[in-house]
């Protein structure tokens, strides 16, 4: 295992990318940067002695430095022809949420680079393209580590991939895979109910002031995220999931208010109007006190039956669903070996830092096997 | 990265071995199994070929196999000599708690023979043991898991490797670890106060009966397999910890009854005389419910006051400690990126399958290393 060397390219300095590219300067040994990507712009360490690299923690100075290359946006051929021919394995790492990138996988796959990515789209999307990522990868000898898409640093997938791969038998996951609808559900409708009483579009209001939904709330509010999340742990489990529409999603935006367009102005709308659907929020949750229960948005896999679901559940309320706080995702796996108790793994699902670390967690892994 | 041949020496066929041995067969493409030795006798596959290879679902049958080499116990050397000259790379997989064996992992190691084990020994004795065994795999260029050694097959080891490796602080790890002493207090002092009158000496008698704890319950009750478990992990997360025996062990023995043999006979006096010791535990679990709490047996590490402690501690009765169910560990990380909100596994922390799950999965990643 003497230390060959590896050359890394990354796409993507938001908030996740700078807190990525953060850690990784702090490595005690990282891999050489020869290309960082925005999307009007892109750093190149000049081929072809792919030296010098791009300092990770300080690569807007980079940008004034002579001696590197600078390019406009470069095409997905570009980039796989400039790293593949490095004199090294390399590793791209994406961390945008792009879905023409991730469409991409397979190119560089094949040409024996491999992809460390939080980004959920290549995994979640047409069964075809999981497909051909995976077959790419084998056939490129070149590696994929997406931890991140699901439970952001929180060990969910290496946790399921080894219960698949040491034969254990996993019949159901459950969970609460957003933390934004965590959040609000936690703040809604909290277990002791001396708690808060604000209606749902309040509660809505301050988690977009709070900067914990998207930019239009709708995006976490149809369920689409924790839809793509549970393709993802269906998959691996060995369901054949063709998309994530093809299951039930309950979306918890009123149909009336689903067609606003999702510009400024039609956000705003959608923020003004919000109001005016409380009154099903509160019935939904006033049923489930009477029950002596409280509401939740969850997602499960029934693996046998091979049915996957996103959308309310009711719980006990001294139930660990009803026990989270903040924005934490918890997610259970309930396997043959592990019988009547599943096992748990719970924290924060969402955030720069922890979702940076499932990625650094990933190359540092990557780099093992590579080097 | 083409397959090449790894080589398999697997000691101990006991609860945890045999669990291992039926998941190595069943893997799709396992290494070949070349040793397998238990206490009285070795198999081998004959030097020089190192074929055929042993059946690893099957080795009683193996005994008959006359291809198939027969030896007695052999020393560490021996194995050694034995497992460093098979034509690639090999791995030893230490099913025992021997401490002998684990003392000897730095042989191994620095023969390039990659270590996998669930056997604690290594890892939580005195400190330049730990040093050495690294040292030696460096030098080695062999590889060392050891994920069973704590929480079985639970993802701890693992999670906290990659929290340390991508640059968080860990500033506390507070949880149950031991299987057998969660089992004793969640039926003795249950959360709702509906549950269970039995006095403590009845709970251990009965743990000891479902083969819960160890054949001499003291081995349980003394502490000393919660405080090797935070030995790893402290060490783990940068505390130069001596000695599992350099930081306070509350032992739930009474010290009247300590010095009994572990014999049979001395094991059936202790279990007679347990009764007259109800009181004190007694005692000690009515003045937490009139705090409206419950007394669990924890172990934490708060790593900035380096400081490790093993005993009782109470707990708010909705607190996550509290509601564990059958033998489940929880295992809580307290980390700079993760904030108030913990990092939380938990699940089942002892039995074969479960145990045997860690070594099997950790096998695969040496594998994916090592090929």
């Amino acid at each position: 295992m003497s230390a060959k060397p590896v050359y890394l390219g990354v796409i993507g300095v938001g908030g996740v990318g700078t807190a990525f590219l953060n850690q990784l300067s702090r490595l005690p040994s990282p891999p050489q940067l020869i290309l960082l990507a925005r999307s009007t712009q892109t750093l190149l360490s000049p081929a072809p002695a792919y030296t010098p690299s791009i300092a990770p923690g300080d690569w807007a100075t980079a940008q004034s430095t002579p001696s590197i290359t600078k390019a406009g946006a470069l095409s997905v051929d570009e980039i796989a022809s400039y790293l593949s021919s490095a004199p090294g394995r390399s590793v791209l790492v994406d961390n945008t949420s792009d879905p023409a990138l991730a469409s991409a996988y397979p190119t560089f796959l094949k040409k024996g680079i491999s992809i460390v990515t939080p980004n959920k789209k290549g995994f979640s999307s047409d069964l075809s393209l999981w497909k051909d990522i995976f077959a790419s990868a084998a056939q490129g000898s070149s590696l994929v580590y997406h931890e991140s898409t699901v439970g952001a640093g929180l060990p969910v997938i290496s946790t399921l991939k080894d219960l698949v791969a040491t034969g254990d038998e996993v019949t159901r996951i459950e969970g609460v895979f957003s933390g934004t609808l965590s959040f609000l559900f936690n703040i809604f409708a909290p277990v002791s109910s001396s708690g808060s009483s604000a209606p749902w579009s309040q509660v809505v209001a301050q988690a977009k002031e709070l900067g914990y939904t998207e930019p239009d709330p709708r995006d976490d509010l149809n369920g689409m995220d924790v839809a793509r999340k549970l393709t993802i742990l269906a998959r691996i489990a060995g369901l054949d999931v063709q998309s994530p529409e093809s299951f039930p999603i309950e979306s918890l935006i009123p149909s009336e208010l689903a067609s606003l367009p999702s510009t400024p102005d039609g956000i705003q709308q959608f923020m003004t109007r919000l109001p005016g659907f409380d009154s099903q929020m509160t019935r939904i949750k006033e049923d489930a006190e009477k029950n002596g229960k409280v509401v939740r948005y969850v997602g499960s896999i029934d693996v046998p039956k091979k049915e996957v679901k996103v959308g309310l559940q009711l719980f006990d309320k001294d139930s660990a669903i009803a026990g989270l706080k903040g924005s934490d995702n918890i997610i259970s796996f309930y396997t043959k070996r592990y019988g009547a108790n599943p096992l748990i793994v719970q924290g924060a699902g969402a955030g720069g830092d922890v979702t940076a670390m499932g990625v650094t967690a990933d190359l540092l892994k990557a780099l093992e096997r590579l080097r």
